[in-house]
């Protein structure tokens, strides 16, 4: 066709977008006129797109109910406790573990490491011997963090008399539970046992929790981690693997309590001293606070939003909004990063931990364009870190008015996992995490990134679609 | 000429470069072959570019020589003290201040406001009607910061009991010396005179001043600034107008020994209140510190790196390493920005303050792409922010290895105003500031962006030219 007759048809400038391959247009691109490529990839098989539930719910209005409690909750560490005082359901047998539902039998290594060594912190058993004996015999009850509005990082044990922070989504009147950080290496929640392990956790028990908990106790509002979380953001976290500015934000925050509440000055310096060693202490406050908003969005007829993402080492699971009590599983995947020296892929347990609800709430790897520093720890480079950001855009439903991101000129973060989007484009949720040892005892190795895997989302759509 | 024709001629694909007007390189491009438009302007006048110097001395070497002795600096916080007792040279009747040399008749009023609420804080004079009459006097000495191995954010007024920061610089043993920052707003630095500002100061320097100093004695090796200002810049830092994470971190490293040295655990929560809610605490860290960096550096014979920019609000000067003791000046400049509510531009003072020795040492207003979220407090976007950086590097000799931009792959902060740069190019640098109301006695009222007057660089030029 010659230049004059399309110009002639239309009468007016033309711009050629083309769905296919870059050639497919190679015609009109040769005629001098514009050609924008989508970058389209053909969706996960058949995927119909859903709009209204048999019952006559719209989708997208149910989803906009999600988003919009998710953006509303203020989550507050309004203070701390003894899982088994403080967690509704709690009792004296109960071992709550990241991801989903899992047996002893199937559990990865460093989630029985975790297991096992918290009954010897727990005073249950004697030696790691005898803990592998009562972890399989029965007489535990095992469940998910989840399930007790509970999250832990890692393996994520939280065993009864483990001290958690307590927060309070003052929007929506729901808690969320979360273990302290105990840094990295040689650690619980990677599997890791030894005498040093139990040194640090009953430090933790005696020494930081009581400390951080009377002041926590005299601050009559709590502490805001939203507000801490917003800035933290524009500090070059993201939430999920880079706390440096959480966690110094958040000791700023504490500090005149801390000091005013802590009679014992040589305690007080070893909390602070604890604190300032490890940037990823506010991991454990930025995971319960974004559980805190998740769950208050849970439950929404109709909602294709991922309420719940979270891996247990051997299972990566999902649950939808609309069936909050619907786990989709899938074998969990391997992650790729950055093993710290003398250890490398080989030594990997594939991913494991709670620390994704980070991402469902719309930080963490959601927000990694926040965070180019990051991939010193995780691996890639700055442009990956904003590249994945501009994908999850894709696959969310909405974006998180408080948390922004500067480099995209304060963006809101990409926010809701929409189920139905996932299918459409073929991409899967992008998550920085941990890795563990795939053997217990020996605790952390290294940092990465990953991707959800497919099955989930295939399985939770096609539930969808039953009642669609 | 036929597309072939030029195929034919060099028989490979075509690139041309065009340095002159985009409608230069249209005969070409209209053949399809690509052209890449240079981002050219024309020199300030007539550039003979310098190589060497009438005594045989290599520029670039000299250059090199200079910005070597900024990249080793180790500036240091080693302790604190009152002017007269830690600055060299100090008397009772000495008055420093920011910028270059000034009488009292041509003080700015934010200056001379600076110098009257002084003399009141010293007790030299009762009210601000007998501090007039004693600046006047020709009792005092004024001389600049700059001349007394100091510098003074804004007004920067140093006088003999006030205390001051003292940084040494531990790869070449050299000191510097800053005030302490009082926060924003009514402020003396700023001009801003009352009780309120007088109480402020006596606080700071019967509590602050001395639980800090307390602390850092009892810190062996003092506290290195160098890192923390790299790991700032990685957290949404630019170290002038931005320092929340340079102020969080400072915080985070002095509070073992702030917590150990300090008795009063009240005036303890005090200092840390007062830094918290001052984000800009650290500026008066950074200052010194890029002083220290930078006054080692001076005085190398042949370079045409500037080692000193800055304004009293009424000049602007600037000193090149090889002339150590020649200012070259101009009026001050006009300051773009944001002001706080009930202030305007009308009421805003010309650029002024010691701070741009920030950008003279390789961050601050040039190392803005490293914070985008400043944009909200000094205005424009980020995509500004990010395009500061990068023009500065077009006038600068060399890259700071320990100062590095992630969102650049990491890349240093521009680092050497080269004064032969900046006339070949025509690009001024480009500062970060705060703005100050003109009259006496007001304050603070905005924070913005400008930058240097070209006269400066013109004469600075001709002298270097003179010796070529």
């Amino acid at each position: 066709m010659a230049k004059s007759k399309i110009s002639d048809l239309f009468n007016r400038p033309i711009v050629a977008i083309n769905l296919g391959l870059h050639s497919m247009a190679d015609s009109i691109r040769d005629q001098g006129y514009k050609v924008i490529d989508l970058d389209w990839k053909p969706p996960m098989g058949d995927v119909p797109y859903l709009f209204v539930t048999k019952d006559g719910i719209d989708i997208d209005e149910a989803n906009e109910k999600v988003v919009q409690k998710i953006k509303q909750a203020r989550p507050t560490l309004v203070g701390m406790g003894l899982a088994k005082d403080v967690i509704p359901g709690f009792h004296d047998h109960l071992f709550l573990h990241a991801g989903p539902p899992i047996t002893w039998e199937r559990m990865c290594g460093p989630l029985r490491g975790n297991v096992m060594g918290a009954l010897i912190f727990e005073g249950m058993a004697k030696d790691e011997k005898e803990a592998e004996k009562i972890a399989g015999s029965g007489d535990l009850e095992y469940a998910p963090c989840h399930h007790y509005q509970s999250v832990g990082p890692m393996a994520g044990v939280i065993s009864p008399r483990l001290p958690v922070f307590i927060i309070e989504n003052k929007a929506a009147g729901n808690l969320a539970f979360c273990s302290m950080n105990e840094g990295l290496g040689k650690v619980l929640r990677y599997g890791g046992m030894g005498p040093e392990v139990y040194e640090r956790l009953n430090w933790m028990k005696s020494v930081l929790y009581p400390v951080l908990n009377d002041a926590l106790q005299s601050m009559a509002d709590g502490l805001d981690v939203k507000a801490i979380l917003a800035q933290a953001l524009h500090m070059g976290d993201e939430g999920h693997n880079r706390n440096r500015a959480g966690t110094s934000l958040f000791l700023r925050a504490m500090l005149p309590a801390l000091i005013r509440k802590t009679s014992d000055k040589e305690k007080l310096a070893q909390v602070v001293e604890f604190i300032d060693k490890n940037d990823h202490f506010f991991l454990n406050i930025t995971m319960p606070a974004g559980k805190a908003a998740l769950d208050a969005a849970a439950g929404v007829e109709g909602s294709s939003i991922v309420t719940v993402m979270t891996r247990n080492g051997t299972d990566f699971g999902i649950k939808m909004s609309c069936m909050p009590d619907e786990w989709f599983i899938a074998p969990a995947p391997e992650v790729e990063g950055l093993f710290f020296p003398g250890f490398g892929s080989e030594d990997a347990n594939p991913d494991i931990g709670d620390s994704t609800v980070t991402e469902t709430a719309g930080y963490g790897g959601f927000a990694m364009a926040a965070a180019p520093a990051i991939t010193k720890f995780v691996g890639g480079t700055p442009q990956d870190a904003i590249q994945t950001t501009l994908e999850m855009y894709e696959i969310t439903f909405s974006e998180h008015e408080a948390y922004t991101i500067p480099f995209l000129n304060f963006r809101g973060t990409p926010l809701g996992i929409d189920v139905r989007k996932v299918m459409e484009t073929g991409i899967l949720p992008k998550i920085n995490t941990g890795i563990a040892h795939k053997k217990p005892g020996i605790g952390g190795i290294g940092a990465g990134i990953t991707r959800a895997p497919e099955k989930v989302f295939k399985d939770a759509f096609d539930a969808l679609k039953a009642i669609c």
